[in-house]
């Protein structure tokens, strides 16, 4: 008798919670290619990193089901939904995990601050080829047709060919202008500028709440994710789990290794 | 007239909060150097990560004042401290930026979870040299003696001669064991074997408890932060805050630029 063979099983997470148009939009991508499994926060979970939840429990709780497609929520951020689904419910390793479709841009250093990314690069410690997809618009009823369209061939090579141990895809698409292609470029320098509404409270406290915009620091440089955004490309910045400044230590050990 | 020579400012954080021993030992450490500045957490932020706070205000209180020391608590992450710290507070840029110290190891790539390095990698996209510094213990009445004798010529190192402005040091020191000196390492390839406590809370619902241990993915390396640390070493890994993987971009770029 021959045994079946199975589909292969597909994560999908986000930051901006399970009920968020983008997530939706990703599930409806990748579904053709496998079965799909859905963890993804119950609430938004913007700029929450790579933050795992250690002083409190965690729920996972079945919301969808059907051929193909298994939906779950959790109180959690967005890489503990990636350690539950991995943990507590795949019966298989993924061959992917997707996150995002991200409502807002996580180019240059957003890379840091993004729930989206945070996950992407949970599932690549693992041995799994991660992605993070995020569209530049921050509304809530954006319309990801045309940045699926460019996203399912950055999927379907990294399905087919996997990505190295060390490396997980930031990808991030233009908005509401016509895509000229995807670009495979660099991260880009460049920090937030940020500014703080200082208020006060009803009872005359002071208050801050953040605000700002990304500055970036080389914005004549043609080889960055911003250039390539800024003239309508997708950006695709493959990037390192090793941190290591390999050129900084060398430099450390021949100054200091006497120590 | 001669004008008085400004002390370097020195911008102290860390993730376990503005009350915890380690902040405490690591502000008397760099107290002699010049004008210490703290701004922390109120509460702990363990696996905090990068996060920032984006849906709520943020509180900042001045708590302590003193000749070359003062202290504030915030409602916010580690990296709401420093961005509140760099925005609202300081009269000058810092001369470097140091957080911790931890009630615990973030070595290899804890880096990523870690409140502590996220700290420290968000004073650096500022262009601050900073230094995240952790103790292989979790006690809260943990002795920082040997690891503070360890850590200060690194820190001595850095406020002299600046650090490169696309990185940031991980520093982590063995406990209760005679250190053996300084090494300068590459990040341990790791991750973090889970176990999650499942429960049932009193209504019978299921709830999950993240904990677990790193499992080095290369025990036999000998220059990796891990092996430093087994040996008695303290570790100093130079980390990047550009992510970018340059290797699979080239060969990316190879492959698919024709798209």
């Amino acid at each position: 008798m021959m045994q079946a063979v199975q589909r292969p099983l597909i994560l999908v997470t986000n930051d901006d919670g399970v009920y968020a148009r983008g997530i939706r939009a990703l599930a409806d991508m990748v579904k053709p290619y496998g079965d799909v499994l859905v963890v993804a926060p119950r609430d938004a979970h913007s700029g929450m990193s790579h933050a795992i939840t250690v002083k409190t429990p965690l729920t996972l709780k079945k919301i969808h089901h059907e051929e193909g497609l298994t939906i779950y929520k959790s109180n959690g951020t967005p890489v503990d939904c990636v350690k539950l689904a991995l943990n507590i419910l795949v019966d298989r390793k993924p061959a992917v995990c997707v996150s995002g479709i991200n409502h807002g841009s996580n180019s240059s250093v957003s890379v840091h601050y993004s729930g989206t990314l945070g996950a992407a690069r949970e599932a690549a410690f693992y041995g799994i080829p991660s992605i993070g997809f995020s569209l530049m618009s921050y509304d809530a009823e954006a319309d990801f047709t045309d940045s699926v369209a460019a996203f399912k061939p950055i999927f379907e090579h990294v399905l087919a060919n996997g990505l190295d141990t060390n490396c997980y895809l930031n990808v991030n698409a233009p908005y509401q202008v016509p895509i000229q292609g995807v670009k495979f470029c660099r991260q880009t320098a460049g920090h937030w500028n940020e500014a703080f509404y200082e208020r006060q409270d009803p009872r005359g406290e002071t208050y801050y709440w953040l605000t700002g915009h990304l500055q970036n620091q080389e914005p004549e440089a043609d080889d960055t994710c911003e250039h390539a955004l800024a003239h309508g490309y997708v950006s695709v910045v493959p990037c390192v789990i090793d941190v290591t400044h390999f050129g900084v230590l060398r430099d450390l050990q021949s100054k200091l290794s006497s120590r």
